[in-house]
């Protein structure tokens, strides 16, 4: 249930509002709008009955909420989410780049591809320290030792840092350097995961499971939204298919779906979606034609020697003309790309 | 095998190596390009040696194919396939977009979509006579009454005709008045269909099947080629997958692939990739995005009364503001489109 | 809509009933029981009223049938469809076991096979004369040839030709020798096909696509019942997954789902199901286990020199020994073997 | 790399061997066997050489593991894992079946429940309190309150518990009452929980994720058995596609395969499975007829008023039934069911 109040209720009016829909047993979440105030309601919302709001104070109207997912739903908020980092904006008409290697390798490894992606304006630098691999004996990451490389970019360059969070152990370490926290594929309904993440103020972005729907995605982003923590991005990084050909099967389907159902800004992972370095350049024009909010692209100096993920990696050259190419196609899906 | 011999190679150098490759019991194409004059060759070929021809007059090179595939790699020719319609070009640096309704449903029908097709540049239409469907008891088409309107259409507005052969016996049928013939997703290993039309020179637009990897499509169209006609179209139209959101789940990573392995023209089809109207447009431009050489897409002036697949059908309002947005996209991808 | 009719109602009735179903412009299909007469109502049926028929002579009840799929489901017919070849039955309480190589391959490898079979009590052998193959290079059968040593196995040893129809051009042929004809996983969807067997009176066994579902392949079945002929044995044989480890992933689940829903036999094809001869055994059993009415299996004198499908034949030894396993098994399912 | 030692070697030869191993950067895993003592090594095992060990004192043999899995493979070890729980043996030729609610609701529901299994015979009682689910509004169990009731349940009936640990918060809670964790679908890459229970020494039924092959199950063990627990048990439980008829496929093949490639006992859980409770007889037969070693089945005494899958859950009377076929099939597959 979702019930809207006139922009300039007064606080007591809210508070009345609030403090009902807590006497039901249910949770109310207030939803900023620029035309209206909404207050959505999550828990066993079933037992309230629109009458018992209509006709409160500042009370404009009250609706059903249809879909299993609640507060990312465009039912609940029809304005388009933006993420603001800084001076960064994420979502709305922003068009936003991640790039990086898949891993930090070495101090000197992420300070020469930091170095060269700053220099093409980038600002979101991605770079993994704690890996989460299919094997136990797969390199797992540089650990502790690569979040220090990535505060010290942070420091000496001034890049965002979007680095993977594996587990709520190592989150209170994470969560001192990074800006945005990236739940990985094979953690999309790791809940406990995703209720510690709910609890914090830093952007997530949730990348889609390789077996998850589409309303499995965001229902578990609704997990992040339900503890608090409204600022999700989504990523569709391709799912499991027949298809042997290439990784992954990059759903971009989902893009004008999730759109059109939820308010939260979705970004396409080409990289891992295709899974081949030469062909990431035509996915990735392709997510930004369909309507994608930001991409997220491996880049690394040396993709032949990388510890992982090498094959899907472009090298900061061909990243440059990708990055050419996008800046003239954005302009015709109405998004600026401010680089 | 392929065999490559120099541009001005004489008839008679030509025919030596022809006669050589079947004496061993296997068959020799001729593979016309602007730079060698390539002899493919199928069948047994692998108790064929590179020394058996190396030395022949006119041979400058001879090289084995190492996919399974032969005729339609790009290893047999590295040149873009360019098909001719009369004085339209598919293929190569054109963008080509065949557009019509799911299926003809009367001679007015037909006639006012085409006309507002016309209007707007477009010079393929299609349109079903002979629908296969999943349900006996489904609308099936007008069948030869479908193909009348069909031909009406052609000889009065001057446009080219693409419709469905579901089956052999209507194939003669047919090729009175197609231009383009397509097989559909579901006989996409009809291989006696696929034999048949092999035989025919007209231009074949073969989509992909529900299940088919990418190898399979172009195994299939391999086929078509073995038996002699080299005029074949690609076409991906979605995959089936665990998601339930959308009908199909379009697989574009599938263009830059058949782009990279072969020299055969690929389409995309948003309309049973997606299967919502209100999402053909982001999936058409993503289409061009990633190298598309073309699109097909459903236009019907009543969707909401379409005999079949109105859901996914575009108005001409909506097809043509999609057009607009092609226009745009169509030179960053370096393709022309000639409206 | 579902018409049932006293089993002692006199011709004159029936006919009425017929011929009032046909004035409303659908067609009746008579479904003998051993209960009821049943007269299904298949076509536009929406505009008929049970009122229409409900007083009419000799009709004790009208039932509207809920299922896309009409003539093959239980709601139209309750018990077990049982087809009768010569002195064998398919369906109900029996458990049958088809039997033979991939291919004919020659006079010599056929006889053999099923020489060895026969000894075994084995009634139904299969094998391919035309071969549908992903490959224009493949093994393609023994065609015309194959399809004699069959009509002479059939004639010397007395078994029972079990054969692959792939299309309509073929039918006749093969109509000749076979006593079951076998539709491919690959011609599940192919729509004349499937009206042409329809129009016959010997068994088809139709396999299941790759990617149908299984209320795909009901709707297929109902194709070849909706022109007359109510011999169908569905067959499960695997679809196509993300597993790369087997050949396919044998949906078992089908077999319950089917027994449910539809009176038809329903077979599995564990050679095919898996795709690894050392596994077909435990596949094959639990085949039985879960309730279908027979199998087909793969059975090779050499698997090692097979020209198709090697990789996934018993030899006979081999499956001899899980012949002996399968007896055990099947009273406790109900089932009864006869060997 | 596997180095294998004589079964009477003395400890100081072991030692040296591992000593040896360590030097190289490596980890030794002792595999004890009934004919020889095994060494596994993993890590960067690339660098060792045969000849390091061969001639080693007490070293018989020393031999490469080709899969990328290593301690869960049959190269590692030869002979089924046996895991002894009080008096009670999983593998083998044992056959093993686990029975519960899908959650603990009330004290009075898990005793009524375990009781009629008891009097069965039935030892393993499965039930969850703490619940992973798809939304968060969805019931997550009793949670601590449900432990004290599975605590109870074990003290007074002497049942063996199973239940779900879902994170490494709640472990040490769970650990007090549970004498096998079960690990589900969704954690299965669960890296981090992985790595915590490979820490202890309690049994662990780790359950196949809905995208995951069988090879990506085998790693997941392979992280439990790298860190020093190797009672796992592998779980079938339906992998995701596209057919809907069903909750899941039961992908049966998985079965042979893994008993073929792994020593560890491979269960099934045919509830989940198909997820259609009046069909999950025929699967938990095929389960057995295929090779499981276990089943997992949920039974509810009152499944229209489940709080959670009552759906797919038998009522105890169709459990005693399912039990009863059991009972005859185990000994055709050679197990033994000690009810």
């Amino acid at each position: 249930m979702l019930i809207m109040l006139k922009l300039d209720a007064p606080r007591e009016h809210i508070e009345k509002v609030k403090t009902k829909i807590i006497s039901f047993g249910c949770t109310p979440h207030e939803i900023p709008g620029s035309l209206k105030l909404a207050i959505g309601v999550t828990g066993a919302s079933s037992s309230l009955q629109i009458d018992d709001f209509i006709s409160m104070d500042s009370v404009d109207d009250v609706v059903r909420v249809t879909k299993p997912y609640k507060l990312v739903s465009r039912e609940m908020k029809s304005e388009d989410t933006i993420i603001k980092i800084g001076n960064q904006e994420i979502g709305g008409s922003n068009l936003t780049i991640i790039a990086g290697p898949c891993s930090v390798e070495s101090r000197n490894q992420i300070f020469d591809i930091a170095g060269e992606l700053k220099e093409m304006g980038i600002v979101f630098l991605r770079a993994g320290a704690f890996k989460p691999r299919s094997s136990p004996y797969a390199f797992q990451g540089l650990k502790e030792e690569g979040l220090e490389y990535l505060a010290e970019v942070k420091d000496k360059l001034g890049m965002k840092i979007v680095t993977e969070v594996k587990d709520t152990q190592t989150l209170p370490l994470i969560l001192k350097t990074a800006d945005i926290l990236q739940i990985g594929a094979r953690n999309m309904q790791n809940f406990s995961l995703l209720e510690e993440v709910g609890k914090i103020n830093k952007p997530i972005l949730l990348k889609r499971g390789l077996a998850a729907t589409i309303e499995d995605l965001l229902m578990s982003a609704e997990y992040i939204l339900s503890k608090g923590n409204y600022n999700v991005i989504l990523c569709e990084r391709g799912i499991r298919t027949f298809e042997t050909h290439t990784r992954n099967t990059l759903d971009l389907n989902s893009v004008p779906v999730i759109k059109k159902h939820s308010h939260l800004p979705i970004f396409v992972d080409p990289s891992h979606g295709i899974g081949i370095w030469d062909k990431v350049q035509p996915m990735a024009l392709a997510g930004v034609a369909c309507g994608a909010d930001g991409l997220i692209i491996e880049v690394h100096n040396h993709p032949e020697s990388a510890l992982s993920d090498g094959f899907q990696s472009l090298t900061p050259k061909n990243f440059k003309s990708l990055v050419e190419k996008i800046k003239q196609l954005a302009p015709i899906v109405d998004k600026k790309l401010d680089l």
